[in-house]
């Protein structure tokens, strides 16, 4: 992610050329708030698309119309909504997700299985399929191009979110501008049953469908695969990207040294907005990074930093400020990776905290301090291998629960 | 478990025959309670001993030391201190571990290897040995046969447990009284860096060392491995077994209905003080049930029910009284279990909530009333096959950050 590869640009999902974004109003959220719960965004031009989708096996009626119709070559058009997740909803649930689709379609005058669904919100509640086609019909005369069109959309798709989530960068490919934007939502946790990502990036490039699956799937795996709240996982997640050509560039092959900045300015933009999911955390005040290094195998070193990033005891321990390393030690134990334990050497931004799998002669004071700030990172050496892994997670707070226990 | 295979007593470790207790002070806890911090359990006869432990990879030096010794034919003595893990502390851990059993095994008389060691407390810390070793030898003097022997041990183990937690049977053997009896400490987690379940049962019955351990290993797979409170594992748990022999019954020997209606009997010593330390847990103020049915093998509805347990948003939901099926479904499907989402039923209280995947028709006012009491069960049924599994836990409360957020 070396900055001289690309530019950030303030800007979303329209910041790449021949892509518009806008919202539209149905009121499908409990709340009195008219504030527009359904998100379009889409290419005037022709368009492929890829997505990448939650790994839980109770899966939302829009997950699995969007990866039936990924199997079009076309896709040129996303259409999400907020308040509600259309999941746990049988066979009706299939049905008004392809008539979300099938609405758009229609609005937008493009075929019916070149548009992907999103929802997110309430878990077990069918949608109120009749408002929403309404609204939809009405959504072709909101989309534009413009700067705020892509912060729209962006709104749209927000439940408890305290921000919009946006990003966008350019880079230049033998002389010829390319452009990647994106938007998410994140994990608030109020409204709806069950937090769930979502995220839509756009680009102008001139990539296949293979290859911009392939980029996107990386991408992914270094970004909203490397955040965790509370370990909880949406039966709705969804990250999806369009890429239209509009740039003009000559087409991306994998292994060349145009792809690889591709993929770089791409991984900046998914890294980005799974950063901000994090930040925006509901009832976070912890940012915490955890690194585990020399694991015997990648899979491993997912292992201890996931275990770490998940405990219960350890997120209430930074919450109150507390390093509590006995805590990580327990939850490196139980992780399933192969550890010795007097060969573990814990950091907290990058001061010693366990040497040898005992507590190191740092003052507890520093190590405190460091616990008490917004943002630290816990670095966790094994020296069992070579293989490392990163992720990134919050503390658990007394808001949090709040937050959380009722909908 | 049925009720007329054995009787309950008030009592603890000392109902059994030939069994003594006792504790004595040693100023391990940072607070300034004279409350005696060190327990013992003791057999005043020869006898042998079995144990279960953590298996965190991360092993407190008394699990070490305990495991190690259990390899000598006799065990008589258990002693076990609060305040203070003793883990992480290298190889001075494992050190004041050999000594803690030297000093008991010199005040009680008996070979240093067949005394056991427990500690728990906080992590990373060297005990205060010297002072434990003068009030160890203090020990024999403390040790008594009667009711309150029994409690006083059990409350020199405690940590934040609100209240000390004993357990004692008898049954009847072809005409001889045989007694079950135990002590427990539970998942209080305020002052300790991490809770800890301790467990020390006696039993006056003839068992030979290998037939004891299987029983052990069997009680406890329906007791303590079916329990969880926040997922995170401790480096100390320990579950002992003493028996001497006193009763003087037959020899039991496996696939015999003695033996059968002994396991049963010691089943509901550990599976009451299992259950005790769920109630006991820090900020709790739900008990609940989770039983899962018809999944395609045990490990898979293992898998489903343990994943339910551990849902950080299921338990917040719990704890607001919020019956909230969605979390479950999803946490059902990040279980790794093995389901079709409208195969699934989902019970609270035997009131169906979920029916093929999807709300059933009761009123959520009655899921809520259930929600709402102290105790409840889910019952998820997975339609996939004939293995079932049942794990109890509890919610998520505020109180439970607060009492965790600094040691």
């Amino acid at each position: 992610m070396s900055g001289d590869s690309f530019i950030e640009l303030d800007g979303g999902v329209t910041a790449p050329r021949h892509f518009v974004a806008g919202s539209v109003f149905a009121g499908i959220k409990k709340t009195n708030l008219s504030r527009p719960d359904i998100a379009f965004v889409h290419s005037t031009l022709p368009a492929v698309g890829a997505g990448v989708f939650t790994t839980n096996r109770v899966k939302s009626a829009p997950v699995r119309v969007s990866q039936a119709y990924l199997r079009n070559e076309e896709t040129r058009t996303i259409v999400a909504n907020s308040g509600n997740a259309n999941a746990c909803t049988g066979p009706i649930g299939i049905e008004h997700a392809k008539r979300m689709a099938k609405a758009t379609a229609r609005a937008l005058e493009v075929k019916e299985r070149s548009v992907l669904v999103c929802s997110t919100g309430r878990i077990g509640v069918p949608l109120p399929i009749e408002a929403m086609e309404t609204a939809i019909a009405g959504g072709a005369a909101t989309l534009c191009d413009d700067r705020e069109a892509s912060r729209r959309a962006a709104e749209a798709i927000m439940t408890s979110d305290s921000f919009s989530k946006e990003c966008a960068v350019e880079l230049d490919l033998d002389g010829v501008k390319v452009r990647i934007g994106g938007i998410a939502k994140g994990a608030g946790m109020i409204d709806p049953n069950m937090a769930t990502m979502l995220s839509f990036v756009t680009t102008d490039a001139v990539i296949d469908k293979k290859l911009l699956r392939q980029a996107l799937v990386d991408g992914v795996d270094g970004a909203f695969n490397r955040i965790t709240v509370d370990g909880d996982m949406s039966t709705n997640d969804t990250v999806l990207v369009l890429a239209n050509g509009a740039a003009g560039n000559a087409p991306l092959k994998d292994n060349t040294r145009a792809f690889e900045r591709f993929q770089d300015a791409l991984n900046h933009v998914l890294f980005n907005l799974a950063r901000m999911i994090v930040e925006d955390g509901e009832g976070v005040t912890r940012f915490v990074t955890i690194q585990v290094r020399g694991a015997k195998t990648r899979e491993e070193s997912r292992q201890a930093a996931e275990s770490v990033a998940n405990s219960t005891l350890a997120k209430c321990s930074w919450f109150g400020g507390d390093p509590n390393w006995g805590r990580v030690m327990a939850a490196i134990g139980y992780s399933g990776a192969r550890i010795r334990e007097e060969m573990i050497d814990i950091y907290y931004d990058g001061l010693i905290a366990v040497q040898n799998g005992t507590g190191a002669p740092t003052p507890a004071e520093k190590l405190k301090k460091i616990v008490s700030a917004r943002r630290f990172t816990i670095t966790i050496d094994l020296h069992m291998g070579d293989a490392d892994y990163t992720v990134y997670t919050t503390d658990l707070s007394t808001r949090y629960v709040e937050l959380n226990m009722s909908e």
